[in-house]
């Protein structure tokens, strides 16, 4: 993955010493920068997120150039998101997630609305085409939940109402997201299949919505048998675990994302393991979400600010797709008063890698040509960086509950 | 990564799906199936990670041909190992480590003469040609400490005499199995470094007993001056992942395996930092050790079985591998007395990965036939299976310490 630094390294060691340097080389800058950087920005009062994002930004293709995501670095960073909202799951109550269901589904649908409208209005305005314009309305569409569930997360405010709120309608926001993007790719290959359309529909929701009202009850029988006859709390973990991976799979089988899986998992066991297990779960989120935050910024390719237009395109759509989302689920939280509909506003905003599928996918399509992809990922970036300091604003009048074990990371 | 389950599953799903799928399948399978064995062997009383071994030899190309061994399982097995060394060391301290330092040269030394001289000797008794012997002889020589610190740690043994002898001589074998390896492959390919190999022997050698000697004490300084900066448990733990990783890739740079700079890096902080550093980096080995074991089965083709010939050697092999260890290194630590001297012959068994990166060298370099190297492979994932029930027996009579943060994987 690492190149100058790497090859400098490479040149003094023998030709069959490099793969095995390699690896504890990126584990080591990846890892290392990452919190560097996080303590940087949380010296002047930044979210420490922000910092392991730059961090991604500098080790990238755009500055120094010393990581390319490979495969491995890709798993790592997955594996990373996926116990980041398996973390975040264990600390939500389903009875509680159920009964914010009504407002999380208007936050969602308004918060889907407006920036699909928004994107399209955009690219329509610059005179792009008609499926150009959808795929850049369909790629503002998705929240990425994981930055947001950090920051609420490192600040022990996941049990406020609008953090609640906001994790739900992340939720089905996924599952809307799904919905268009399944859409307009049947748009751009010409056909589309709405019993296709139904049936994805069907499964995701019913997945979401099955597991939501029945895992924790059905866990909270399964899980103290277990424990009666296995006893250590090592062994909850494992259980929890393949729990994790089994609905992690089932979500990316019905085609919501893993993530949703991995949240809907922690969410299900959340009542039934032991506070260990939390704390297990916390030492593996330490270890990889710091490579889930550097390939976000990763991603970023300066070079869009080399043209002027695309520079132009990237800033409109950011701001666009800022503005959108913000006003959607303020809007869609409307019955809880100025300060909730701020959070839930604020809190929707990141859009993370979830934007950044939907531009490959159109890339790949060959419905979107590079410029724009390049203006997707920076609103993409922009937002994850935009989003955490807004947050602690928002936040700002909030009590601080108990230190959560989950907290820390990036406080 | 798996196949025919995979093939089952992605028929039924849409192509962009089959790679999102194919992650947490593989995650669910390996991990799964691990933990199951693990519990299957325990029930019957054999030691859990025996059971996880099992679980890759039944995963791979031999039986279900479910999971491959890619460039992410690996990267997964080989950061599980430097994690399950990390968590041995920080159970270890420094001041023990070098105090039993000159009775584990000893039983390294003796450890590594012997099993070079019976594998050199079976194959030459072989008809094998004299580079095929010497090559054997190699693949014979390097202890693989893991299996070891895993089921020690498991049972809470890590603090008797034998134990530390075990650890210490390990690290030992270690950088004497990358003389011996230097060595030979240099003979393979005719000629012979003398300077090379010195210059191998002063860093690898240089680089444990700096860090064994000053580590602790330099450690001690930096730790508490950074956490009265910093305060939080979580920060200790990101400088341990760092110092890790930096150890892991010194090593690897200094030809040493990467599991002996983590276990270093662990030794080093095992007298600074809190016990709940100790608790993150377990919840950590808990997820990954599992993929460091399957992957050891993965390696096993039971193709050998199918000729006669191969059959044999791979016996003989198997046979001289686990006697030649265990006599060499009880000898090497004749002064223990004889409880001692069983635990130490017994606990250095294993060869595991190490001894498979010989033969793939061998192989690759042409030197060895693809027979030998599937006996090799065999003896090196035989003496993983041999070792763990016959420590529990020669460990039978020792009082189980307090239970360990690090216990319990495969208790």
């Amino acid at each position: 993955m690492p190149s100058p630094v790497f090859h400098l390294i490479a040149a003094l060691v023998s030709p069959e010493n490099q793969r095995a340097v390699q690896f504890p080389l990126t584990l080591l800058l990846v890892f290392g920068s990452a919190k560097l950087f996080a303590n940087l920005c949380e010296a002047i009062n930044l979210p420490g997120l922000v910092g392991e994002i730059l961090a991604g930004i500098l080790l990238g293709p755009s500055v120094l150039n010393w990581v390319h995501p490979d495969a491995v670095f890709n798993a790592l960073a997955q594996l990373g998101v996926m116990f980041l909202l398996f973390r975040v799951g264990l600390e939500v109550k389903a009875s509680d997630f159920m009964r914010v269901g009504r407002t999380a589904f208007l936050v969602a649908v308004a918060g889907v609305a407006l920036p699909f409208l928004s994107g399209w209005a955009c690219m329509q305005l610059a005179g792009a085409s008609r499926i150009e314009a959808i795929f850049v309305g369909a790629a503002l569409v998705a929240t990425s939940v994981g930055i947001t569930a950090q920051v609420l997360a490192a600040k022990g405010l996941l049990h406020q109402r609008a953090s609640q709120i906001i994790l739900a309608a992340a939720v089905i926001d996924d599952v809307l997201g799904l919905l268009v993007l399944a859409l307009v790719s049947s748009m751009a290959v010409g056909r589309v299949n709405v019993a296709g359309l139904a049936t994805t529909a069907a499964l995701a929701g019913g997945f979401t919505l099955l597991v939501a009202k029945y895992g924790t009850s059905t866990l909270q029988q399964v899980i103290p048998r277990v424990e009666r006859r296995l006893s250590v709390a090592e062994r909850q973990f494992h259980l929890a675990l393949v729990l994790l991976f089994a609905l992690a799979l089932l979500a990316t089988y019905v085609g919501v994302a893993a993530i949703v899986g991995a949240f809907l998992a922690g969410m299900a066991l959340s009542e039934s393991v032991e506070k260990r297990v939390h704390e297990l779960s916390h030492g593996i989120g330490e270890l990889l979400v710091p490579f889930f935050l550097v390939s976000i910024g990763l991603h970023l390719d300066l070079a869009v600010f080399a043209s002027r237009s695309t520079l132009i395109l990237s800033t409109v759509i950011l701001i666009a797709a800022v503005l959108s989302k913000f006003i959607g689920c303020a809007l869609g939280s409307w019955t809880l008063g100025r300060v909730d509909m701020l959070r839930v506003g604020v809190g929707m905003i990141p859009r993370g890698e979830v934007g950044m599928v939907v531009a490959q996918l159109g890339l790949s399509l060959g419905v979107i040509n590079k410029s724009i992809y390049a203006a997707v990922v920076f609103m993409a970036v922009g937002t994850t960086l935009v989003a955490p300091p807004l947050l602690s604003r928002v936040y700002r009048d909030c009590p601080r509950e108990e230190p959560e074990v989950i907290a820390a990371t990036t406080s």
